[in-house]
């Protein structure tokens, strides 16, 4: 249900690189702006909260940094590579940071929902290599 | 691809309304934020872009209300009906003025971004205005 | 050190409202934003974190709501006074409800940092009924 | 008027960095957010905006990074230094390109908000700049 696809292809201009990768990476960074924000929420309703405070974080700070890093990669009318190179290395970091913690507390605590929102940081993370490369960085 | 649901079926409180509903208003809450960032891009891309000041500054405030939105509805763990209410308000008001500007653009100017955009607003809209519902608000 | 009056004076158009009260109310907003944030973190790092849970969600939620109604009010190329109003009307009520929780920690359990809070909450909760009231709302 | 410096004051950890350097930053990226949203509106208001393009977007991008870092910065009870310093570099590159496209503006059209932007722009690289050192990156 989601336009990226469609923004991309009705836009003026011609996308920066190539138009799979990008796509793939603006819904990967908006669905892992979601699943941060509400892994945070998750954590800070567990019984445990007190362990689950760099989970918490973590969460926040990927929430955050997806949300502009999909912001910068949606706008094509000028394109600045230095730019959009710079905001997906961070978006990279934050996804690994946050999927290394979520995964954490998958395997060894069981949180289901730290394992679904492992899945979308890694997916993020990916992403934001393949647009990096796509963009020769 | 998105996982609202599955956070949602995963996180340790049960959701303060129909989870039908939240879940719908929390994707396209996201949905609408990209889609209203990508199209004030567009429309900063067009060749008449002394005409789309209006519609620029539409989708920019759009996608703001949008994208806070749907974090303030994806937190569950403490629900302030109150908060969601003021926030679910505010966002149906912004994608009803941003939907009603881009369909202008769509119909008269065949710009096709625009009707993407106004699709993502409309759909946007209904859904905060169906939270409301549920709500009881 | 903020920019927002010089911002506003340099602007190409004139404000769509009274300029002072339009400038406390942007400024009001980033303040509390920033403030917010650094409150839902510090109550995080409280040894008692199990009862800071509500203070934590709503810190969160009222830095959102925040951040995006200081964006909405410092857009004045096209300013929809409909727009406005529903962000500044989010915007009270989400200072509103944080600023109560936050009083109720520092009265209660000698906060210091949720003090600090509620006091920015209520300057921006009284700066946005103020640009309401310019507005004619 | 921004409350910063009083909420490292009263956090319950100690800040995990030199405390002026951070403070400095936080405020400079909130301060850079409000006027590169301004600024992006008041170039959309100019009479040739066909040529401010560039300037709006590079405004755009910078106004979504510097709100995200000032929060991953504000963020003190687990800091990461991984995740402030990419936050950090990418916040330093978007301040170093808007702030140049503002300086071209303010200088050779004469445009007084640019001239204020490049000015919120240069400190806020600036103090990133400071806040890695600080960090020891």
């Amino acid at each position: 249900m989601a336009h990226a696809r469609e923004m991309l292809d009705t836009h003026p201009a011609t996308a920066a690189m190539d138009a799979t990768a990008l796509v793939e990476c603006i819904e990967a960074c908006f669905d892992c702006t979601q699943t941060c924000t509400a892994c945070a929420d998750a954590c800070l309703g567990e019984e445990m909260v007190e362990h689950m405070r760099r989970c918490i974080t973590m969460c926040l700070n990927c929430s955050d940094v997806c949300a502009t890093t999909g912001r910068v990669v949606s706008r094509q009318t000028v394109f600045e590579p230095a730019m959009a190179r710079a905001a997906l290395r961070a978006c990279a970091e934050a996804c690994r940071l946050c999927g290394e913690e979520c995964e954490h507390h998958a395997t060894e605590m069981d949180m289901e929902h730290c394992r679904v929102c492992a899945e979308a940081c890694r997916r993020c993370e990916r992403a934001c290599n393949e647009a990096l490369s796509a963009l020769g960085a």
